[in-house]
């Protein structure tokens, strides 16, 4: 597997085939990815969800400035940012590092003790801020794995972030929704998979200091 | 190549072998896949520097929570954003497209101009916000590719940007650094190589809805 040649493969997808399914195998592949993406702390302030459900994706394509890729991907990622950040979410995750590495908990208590009151002396918008920006990092994460995995995506930040919240209740599940990914496999047709990739020239893009 | 087994490889390595650089060829696949990362309206208002230096390395460690690995790791990755972002920047973008994909002005010019406006009614914070969020996805791409090619890598947010941007003259290059990588192979006897990842359940990091 040459890694260059899968990112020169991807494209931001403008016309999935509708009639072909992202078969079970790579949505796990998907799920574990995702759950695997480094995080600020590894506190993982994101979630993931899956659809796969016609009506929705088209209900959700009128808030995604008619994107036709929202309704004919095989499946839609809506990556969100949980709401609720603060001591007692700090303190679930150094209960799964106690369980899962039997760390003691002396050992963690004033790394703990650090967080919490970092997390405590930012604001709330901070705290979304720097959740937001962890959900592009899962997003940078999978879009190099779709390449990876020859499954096709399409990076979306034009949609209505409220109106998905709404239509897909995460509110009361302490969820805001921030980037969506249309996943599955291009269309025969879709004219934008020939296009030249448009890129700065290297040396505009990295500057080498040795 | 198991891209799953390649994302449980890796983890934030604390201690690099000060003794083992990367090869050229691994030096060029991380420029080639950071300048083909996918960022929002593909207009890459990120750059990276890569840093071969010890002692600036050393240097600039005082300045990262006098982290061990910004020193010893063979490069350090610093992630930029660029500072000037409006019509110019943009225009340049359409020079690019023009010139790769032949296309002709009059089919580039309505969305120019969208962007262009749409660009003109953000604050500069908004702007550099919506830059910086690009930087996180070259990382999560990165991070990536770093696995998928037995690099090992930490990801870094603990460091002062405003004296990494003196000590390395950014603003002079109307850049502005955002993050931090360490590249470069683990040390033998790193034991945080051995701990088991901490992540949450899969049922609260994934949902599906079919």
């Amino acid at each position: 597997m040459n890694i260059i040649k899968a990112l020169e493969w991807r494209y931001a997808t403008k016309k999935f085939d509708p009639n072909k399914a992202l078969p079970k195998n790579k949505l796990e592949i998907l799920k574990n990815a995702f759950n695997l993406t480094a995080t600020s702390y590894g506190l993982q302030p994101v979630k993931l969800l899956i659809i796969n459900d016609r009506a929705l994706q088209s209900k959700l394509k009128e808030h995604s400035w008619n994107q036709p890729q929202v309704e004919d991907a095989s499946h839609l990622l809506v990556f969100c940012v949980e709401q609720n950040i603060g001591a007692d979410y700090i303190k679930k995750y150094f209960e799964r590092v106690k369980n899962i590495r039997n760390t003691p908990e002396k050992v963690l208590e004033p790394f703990q003790n650090f967080l919490i009151e970092d997390f405590e002396n930012k604001t709330a918008e901070e705290i979304q801020q720097w959740a937001e920006k962890q959900v592009y990092l899962a997003m940078g994460n999978l879009l190099t794995v779709c390449a990876v995995e020859n499954i096709d995506a399409c990076p979306m930040e034009g949609f209505s972030s409220e109106t998905y919240d709404k239509l897909l209740n995460l509110n009361e599940k302490h969820l805001r929704s921030v980037l969506v990914m249309p996943v599955g496999y291009r269309a025969e047709d879709d004219m934008f998979a020939e296009f030249k990739k448009v890129r700065k020239p290297m040396s505009d893009s990295v500057v080498e200091l040795s």
